[in-house]
């Protein structure tokens, strides 16, 4: 096998680990200079190859690459942009292998969730379909964790430690002022479609009086009187109550509960999110005085409370991807293999990328509790292992100490410019 | 002296450290046996001591007093309820006169802000104005940093170090996203009159271009042009803008700037926060997407990610209050003197309740830049030394370890209720 160098992106919404992937894949491919020559990041994932926007990630520091691993954020930038088909849009491929052949570049790897394995899955076809072969991995990266095959995706542990952390402490806030003052809480999930990370909202109790009370899962329809009545045998039985709702909550009709009439000053629609909504709703009917939290990006790029075992495993995937593709493999993704709950053992195995690519594993009916407010012992043994270990930043100042990377762009050589 | 007991209550909004504080004064009483009997708390602060709810602390083991210092909320419960005069109600007096005689307690301690303080305040005047002596001593903390002669609030490191820290790892994400979606973040801080909270969000900038680029303080009124203006040179400047924003921010003419005429689909208003109606604004004036994050309680319970410095302080001025006391004093409380700003020292000294109570200390003239949309020097020198340094908590199963006291109540002795 001839060495070639290689393409790296990030793509989609970032976490808090998506660098430790870039870590690994940096690290791993420079142990691999035999088959590996340099790697070039793409600027913003795939718009960086189609606009020969490439940073030549091999002027960057050993120590760099290392912080990379405690970093969040996409130290290379990424994209939100999906690759049509190559009859939609022959002319973006044939323009991805202009840019592959001038910077010889043989491994594609590309860091993601579902539509990201797509897109790496379609680059691995570019030998098959238009005589350019390369090597396409997919890595997993989603904290919603709906990516398929992989037990669970880099970044999710990290958001749920998050989550059910800051869940707790805002509990211990609460009880402390519920008699005079506040009596209900509300936390916003990030989340659109699968109730992963509302779930693990659920992992901050460990009694069963403790909040979460009740979970607003995107899998159960919002029922407005049942959930009212839940509110009020919580506040009837605890004097508070917390509630961990998904952005992504749905009415019966399939509707958005925060797709509302709400109109601004300004005249626009959609100006809250689900959290102030249901507030409004607990206050206007049950009366009480309640508070809402809209963590939004807080939730995904907290690397201050990153999940040790999130962190290791985004870096395995990173490392598993080169590791792969130095031993020829392509249109696959490492995928974490759960071998047992307790104590929690995990390798990492090889998925191919037509079974990832584009679906969506959503919360099974058997981690939802009966009544649709919570999970089950089943969910908790699955989600508990994911938050397990700390691996704390390094801190200057009192801050996390993070690292930006020089990105130095790698010459162009097409004369043609691309725009996307 | 004889012995007597002693009265503690936590009041107003808690902290991350309040508990550390209570930490101080139990640990200390519990070594000065000689003068101070058993510690009450009151359930809910100073309505524990009028409904006669107090809680027997000596039950406590010292492992779970000791785990205070890393527990965040209220543990004995807080309140928000303010003593009027004792000629408006003079009946709240007496029956404190009787709960404390019936008790035997000759000592109070009231941990909270300004409000607080003045009801240690006037619990210290029972002695002159109703011939019941007893020492009163106020122990600082709110997160709004607002009281007068101390020169910071425990409470105040810890929310600050939280949002600094979730600003810049925001800001990563951001800058990861802007080309393609996000390209506006903004932060909404707790504060409702003093500018310290949303000033601390400045600390997570290392560099002149680094996030947040701007800062909107309650003490400079909202000016829609010149916001926007700066918005769009810091847009065309880095590619994207990150905002912090006081809930308290004000319009040119006094009045809050979320309190709009916002309506949701149940007709009620004061929906959302600040940082909604922000983005709405921009996104409306600059046509880009924006992102708004409302952390609420998040920020200020943050204790996995609190200020050692804080921590410190926070400790110290429990332990101070009860050497005050059984020093014979009255009247005062411990406030943190500054002694110099880098290295950072600090000691503690006595302030008379009668100059803290009811004040309220905002951002000097000289710590806002000349634009009115960040700090300056001055108050980034004040700023820097009270985030510093970390205390985490110890962790089980993934999460912060807090602890939950057993708050057994102490047996009532007087027959008479009392309603508040």
């Amino acid at each position: 096998m001839a060495r070639k160098n290689a393409f790296y992106g990030q793509s989609g919404g970032v976490s808090a680990v998506i660098n430790a992937s870039a870590c690994g894949v940096l690290e791993t491919a420079r142990r691999h200079s035999a088959e590996i020559g340099k790697v070039y990041a793409g600027r913003n994932g795939i718009i960086g190859a189609l606009t020969e926007d490439l940073i030549d990630t091999s002027l960057e520091p050993d120590a760099s690459i290392a912080a990379l691993k405690h970093t969040p954020g996409g130290a290379f930038g990424s994209c939100r942009y999906k690759l049509k088909s190559l009859h939609e849009q022959r002319a973006q491929y044939e323009r991805l292998i202009d840019v592959f052949r001038a910077h010889d570049i043989g491994f594609f790897f590309y860091n993601g969730g579902g539509d990201s394995q797509d897109t790496a899955h379609k680059v691995s076809q570019l030998g098959a379909e238009l005589g350019y072969p390369i090597a396409g991995i997919g890595i997993p990266k989603t904290v919603d964790n709906d990516l398929a095959v992989t037990d669970c995706s880099p970044g999710f542990g990290s958001m749920a430690k998050y989550l059910a952390t800051s869940l707790r402490e805002a509990a211990f806030d609460l009880m402390a002022m519920s008699r005079t003052s506040t009596k209900v809480f509300v936390l916003e999930v990030m989340g659109r479609h699968a109730g992963w990370t509302t779930a693990a909202c659920a992992l901050a109790a460990e009694h069963e009086d403790d909040a979460p009370h009740l979970l607003l899962l995107p899998e159960v329809a919002f029922d407005e009187g049942r959930f009212l009545d839940k509110v009020e045998q919580a506040l009837a039985r605890y004097g508070h109550c917390v509630i961990a709702v998904s952005e992504g909550l749905k009415r019966a009709d399939g509707a958005f509960f925060a797709a509302s009439e709400v109109q601004d000053a300004f005249g626009h629609s959609q100006l809250g999110g689900v959290a102030p909504l249901l507030t409004n709703l607990i206050g206007a009917r049950l009366g009480c005085r309640c508070h809402w939290a809209v963590p939004d990006y807080l939730q995904r790029s907290a690397r201050h409370i990153a999940s040790r075992t999130d962190v290791e495993q985004a870096y395995a995937v990173g490392c598993a991807a080169v590791e792969f593709a130095a031993a020829g493999r392509s249109g696959v993704m490492p995928a974490i293999r759960r071998l047992s709950d307790s104590p929690y053992r995990w390798d990492i195995v090889e998925a191919p990328l037509s079974e990832v690519a584009n679906r969506e594993k959503l919360l099974p009916a058997e981690f939802i509790s009966a009544d649709g407010f919570g999970i089950t012992e089943a969910a908790r043994r699955y989600l508990a292992p994911l938050i397990a270990g700390e691996a704390y930043p390094p801190y200057k100042d009192g801050l996390p100490d993070y690292v930006k990377l020089q990105n130095a762009p790698v010459p162009k050589k097409l004369a043609r410019e691309f725009a996307v």
